[in-house]
């Protein structure tokens, strides 16, 4: 047997935000137990591309199955709290044509006292990105990392609804914005979302990313705007969680490219797109965790073949 | 004053349709008597790339400055019939999200008894666009045309459920169909779209594009898959003929191209999008029939760069 001398990866990108278990009824099927929660999704996509540490919190009641993924898809798990209580759980419904869901149930429980503390290797990376969460949570984080090249956070209409100031305070803190349409017109009361991503460009964020399910995503930057159909699946079995995969794999990519331009953040948006796809074919974040990297280039291959205007196969 | 051998063009693409008087209302306003049918559209976005001989009927009560326009687009209009009577006349009505919309009468009139019959000079023509019409129609159409080397044709539900050995009596001789992603599913008995597309390219088409309005389009090939959004516009007035135009604008592109590989129908579809936008934003023909090239070269730009998966400006 050879002895390594095993040299912990620096941190390349830190994922701030809920972990929980999810409770989740499709036209199809009803599943409980289902891990979930933003940074589950995130991390199990950016995974594939840099070394991500994850902060987050757990109960005592947290399986030590799930435990054991994170650690086994290479996950920095330092910034994982676990305190006494349950862990935070979501239940919600999709309806038929699976684009609205209704969340039936959300109890808090020990992500009520979540303080994102992060752990001092972290603080250095050059990535970050901000998963749903309390916005004040995430203004916390942002005191604590030294000098990130690229942040990107991700919000929901509940804070836009309850805490716009902290929501406004956090935008003007980082680099882009993801957000779905409804949340983009109810952040700026305009319906046009060319108008809408321009109003949100000058409150920070230099990129304004609008996810629009299966309809794609835009994306609104210096350099005018790119539009981005998703990635067709043949089944889509839940929902759950792929914007926030969409998201991780889209920093994923970019914190491996190393290099922040234009032509850098589309194809990011493209990795993002194809990671989404595969979250969308299964329950929870298995289906994501247990690709093979040959499996994400032949589908972003062959994404890129349908996206190209001159024609070809992939 | 030169005297001019004026020489007539020949008829690169002949378009066979309905003409219209449209009366509709959207959230914001109403108009009645305004020019529309499937030919009009089609011909006022084909006519900016190549000689189009237009097929259609009109009653005697036809407004002049209508067929002052058709003549001043440059169409042929050798193929238009006038029968004594009323012109065929539509009215609908535009939800609030300009998706959806309501028939709310239909007036067939002269359209009743239309038999379409072509000029000898558009027999021979190279391209030719069915567009929505009984399906019967556009067999006897197809009969006329001596040897075409690229045909589209469009259908809608009311065939498919009333008509439809006919339906694929067509689609048995055609290239290409388009055809929106509830009639592909109605068609097929399929719900997912790559299923339902391989169903109706077994049914005969080499090509068959998927219209999801707002959502954009999708082309199915031998060559595989083309992922298209729509060109975004800032302000949708009356959505009534973009279909229309954006296969209008398509052949019109292809045909002017005069090669019918994957990136000539690729590009095309672009065009046609573009075409598309132009007709949404305002009622009737007009908003494209008053165009120039270079508005229309100028939105191409900027909608490639739009789609440019290596970013870069227009």
């Amino acid at each position: 047997m050879k002895k390594q001398n095993k040299k912990v990866s620096p941190v390349e990108l830190v994922i701030v935000g809920s972990i929980g278990l999810d409770t989740i009824a499709t036209p199809e099927t009803r599943r409980a137990g289902v891990l979930g929660g933003s940074v589950t999704h995130a991390c199990a996509a950016s995974s594939f591309f840099v070394k991500t540490g994850m902060v987050g919190v757990v109960g005592t009641d947290f399986p030590a199955p799930f435990l054991s993924l994170y650690k086994r898809i290479g996950l920095n798990t330092q910034g994982l709290q676990r305190l006494k209580g349950r862990t935070f759980r979501w239940s919600g419904v999709y309806e038929a044509d699976m684009n609205n869901r209704r969340t039936l149930k959300t109890e808090l429980n020990v992500l009520a006292q979540f303080d994102p503390v992060l752990p001092e290797p972290y603080r250095s990376a050059p990535c970050l990105f901000l998963a749903n969460m309390q916005p004040g949570l995430q203004l916390r984080v942002l005191d604590q990392m030294k000098a990130p090249r690229y942040t990107v956070v991700d919000t929901m209409d509940l804070w836009i609804n309850t805490a716009r100031s902290e929501v406004e305070a956090v935008l003007k803190r980082i680099d882009m914005v993801t957000l779905n349409d409804s949340e983009a017109r109810l952040l700026t009361g305009q319906s046009n979302l060319f108008r809408a991503a321009a109003h949100i460009r000058k409150m920070g964020p230099s990129h304004v990313v609008i996810k629009k399910g299966e309809h794609g995503a835009m994306l609104f930057s210096p350099a005018g705007t790119f539009l981005l159909p998703a990635y067709p699946v043949s089944q889509v079995v839940d929902p759950t969680g792929a914007g926030d995969t969409f998201t991780g794999g889209l920093m994923g990519a970019l914190a491996k490219c190393g290099k922040i331009n234009e032509a850098a953040i589309r194809q990011a948006l493209l990795v993002g797109s194809v990671m989404a796809s595969f979250c969308v074919e299964s329950f929870g974040p298995d289906g994501v965790a247990t690709l093979t990297p040959e499996a994400i280039r032949k589908r972003l291959r062959a994404f890129q073949a349908m996206l190209s205007t001159k024609g070809g196969r992939a």
